[in-house]
């Protein structure tokens, strides 16, 4: 029932914004203007000050409104949530985005009261609650932008789901994302997670056909026992990508302050949640590049790599990032090894990891070379890397060997470019299921988180 | 006189490409085209199958050319580059980039003699020589792009002077830097070190006004002790960064075929590089990050860390970071944590680390916290995370403020945006010497970087 909820949450037909305002300097405004530039279906604004909002005719309560929303975002004064989300449930309505603030997460007297009041209500509707204290949740593939920034729009629609305590991060991610041209499926920022916690939203997401892999930024955890039991159950279905802060002690005690939970012994929690079958990221780029790895690439089922790289440097950075996270430089067999040394001349480094600088702008050579390397049977899976120079006319990424290449075995790519030289190699990789990084660390680390969710998701 | 020499190599009045060509295919057509871009001095072409290339007139061999060459770049064939290197000699050229490879780095009977040979002949003259087997160079503000890469042009001017065994890493981290607006001085691919090794360009940079920091990609290291030595000299002068390849084996073994020398034990060589005052870079964004953050701060005196955020998410990652690096989270002195407190609403985090997040739009006030808080004699430097959120008109980052702050002590910062709409915040902070980057993990690591400057330098 509460799943059904789920659906009008991130696929509503009609949406309502109580506390719209026209003041720039009110979050009612931006999760109205949100809303406005994207969303298709039927949008109402509610505030008694309005007629009309942003060109939403404005209603003066929600008691007036024509229809029950799908979904209520809501902006309004912390003491006046209690009673609007009271007005909403009785006219129907399940599915809600808090964005104001002030409950168990601040310094105020009856925040911690106010948060379980507010729970008791929404529990016995069964409805569901994103919040409070979040700047809300995108769908991008419903055009729905249920958040405080307009700009969340700008994001690149795909198949990462990315769940996160907090918004910072998710306002992190995003620009860094649009940049690299990462797409998203969902992002939802949980806020105080008064009834949709990290499990709820797994339990969710494990059946969302538009979520191919989820990544999680955990801070706090309420609920280990139940996470845990989810993460088990949700990553033998999809990939799930962790990273949890905390590791330290001032940023643990933060945490409580931030989003109303301590965040706990970092050591114990990581270990845990890696046992139940999450891939564990370090950073916040690792998050967001394990999560797309995974949603693009089958697991690794063993630990021997070949590198292969057009210049030699990034191959040794390759192959150190590699050795470091545990994967294994892989040895060719004889016979790759005797074709390769008859293909390249002796200015090429020959042996794994292979350096292909010196025939670069022999097209056919390089992808004769990735695909004997990446094909043979000592070999688990691959890192390439190509960087762009010389000119487009000269050196040309050898995108057929390399797309046939992964057709054989998981891997990753490092190509990086004068912004504009190479965006359509790119997009014909990556349209292909390569995963492409701005780094060799990174792909090199992307490759092992599909090694680690194949080990994670078969102990 | 070899440092006079330098001055030649990268302040020429005139260049002559050695093996220029109509050929596309060729190096010696790219290294022609990226003077031809932007080069403001006289150009000369060698090539007895030209009358002119690229629009620049050709003379059939080196005693043709009308004067003698400040600068000679040559891409012939390896047999030919004695020859041509020594006729230039004798007509008085003093300075070199050699693009041409097979030499000792090449599996080939007399490559080895070959390098020896050339250098006896270059050291008799004194003179100096970038290569062989690199791109080349480019001295951004001499507009000198002495590479095979014409986009190379398109990077920033400024402070950083990259030194690279590795033309592949100069290739990575230039589009990494156009995208993240670093600027260099000089980017310098060392290739085979034939008489130009690590140790010369850092006692010629010692003195180059252009350059206030200096990053050094190694893989292998032939004089270690020279390389130790200079790092001591010159890091009292300005701030010297290195990041070592060949961790791992695999990695150490691909460096003599790369550039000729084995890349050594890995341990020994980062911890001596540290002792003589090198800042160690784990990865090649740690690299580049470091060095600008160190070519526009001054170095951190202490330990204490103060950590400010619009959104407590980046505040918590930071401060993991701070402290995974040795860093500590300052305790504020109760006068400073008394105002916080009477500045600050109880929804905010008032303790180190601060949340500004429910005064975001109050620039004023999240200017007066960062003032007080960096200002704070508990503090010894600070990292500084702000996001994009809203809008422009509800959110301005308090520069003012940070520009101040950051005359009192060590400032890194975190922004991030959607792409187009902070650039002009981001450049402001920069052009008043903070540095800006795109995540907290990287802001936190390089404020890091300030504090071992300031360490390294003191043993």
């Amino acid at each position: 029932m509460k799943i059904e909820n789920f659906q009008k949450l991130f696929y509503p037909k009609s949406v309502a914004v109580i506390g719209a305002t026209k003041n720039p300097k009110k979050m009612g405004f931006h999760a109205l203007n949100s809303l406005v530039k994207t969303f298709k279906g039927k949008i109402y604004a509610v505030n008694p000050n309005y007629d009309e909002i942003l060109g939403v005719k404005a209603y003066r309560s929600v008691k007036d409104l024509p229809e029950t929303p799908d979904l209520a975002i809501l902006a309004v004064p912390r003491d006046a949530i209690y009673n609007s989300v009271r007005e909403l449930l009785e006219k129907g309505c399940r599915a809600f985005v808090i964005i104001s603030a002030g409950f168990r997460e601040a310094e105020i007297a009856d925040g911690e009261e106010l948060h379980k009041k507010l729970k008791e209500l929404v529990d016995s509707y069964n409805a569901v609650v994103i919040g409070p204290n979040t700047f809300g949740m995108v769908n991008l593939k419903a055009d729905l932008n249920a958040s405080f920034t307009p700009a969340l729009s700008l994001l690149k629609k795909g198949d990462i789901a990315l769940i996160s305590q907090s918004g910072g991060v998710c306002h992190l991610i995003a620009p860094y994302s649009m940049r690299e041209g990462i797409g998203f499926s969902k992002i939802v920022g949980l806020g105080n997670r008064l009834n949709v916690d990290f499990h709820d939203m797994l339990e969710y997401l494990k059946d969302d056909k538009e979520t191919k892999s989820i990544a999680l930024y955990i801070e706090g955890i309420d609920e280990p026992k139940k996470l845990c039991e989810k993460i088990r159950e949700v990553s033998r279905v999809k990939p799930v990508v962790a990273m949890k802060a905390g590791r330290f002690e001032k940023a643990d005690k933060a945490s409580k302050s931030h989003t109303g939970s301590m965040a706990g012994n970092y050591k114990l929690y990581v270990s845990a949640l890696k046992q139940h079958g999450a891939v564990i990221a370090e950073d916040l780029i690792e998050l967001v590049s394990f999560a797309k790895a995974l949603a693009m690439q089958k697991p690794m089922k063993g630990d021997r790599v070949a590198v292969i790289s057009l210049v030699a440097g990034l191959g040794m950075v390759a192959s150190d990032y590699c050795e470091l996270k545990g994967l294994k430089l892989a040895k060719f067999t004889e016979e790759t090894q005797k074709q390769i040394y008859e293909i390249l001349p002796p200015y090429t480094i020959r042996d794994n990891p292979i350096d292909l600088g010196f025939v670069a702008n022999d097209t056919k050579t390089c992808g004769e070379v990735i695909e004997l390397a990446v094909g043979d049977e000592n070999v688990d899976g691959a890192v390439i890397n190509y960087i762009f120079s010389w000119s487009e006319e000269f050196l040309e990424v050898p995108t057929k060997a390399i797309i046939k290449a992964s057709k054989e075995k998981p891997l990753t790519m490092c190509l990086n470019y004068p912004p504009g030289f190479w965006d359509d190699v790119k997009e014909e990789l990556e349209s292909n299921g390569i995963p492409v990084f701005s780094t060799p660390e990174i792909a090199a680390k992307s490759l092992w988180a599909l090694r680690e969710y194949d080990k994670r998701v078969r102990e």
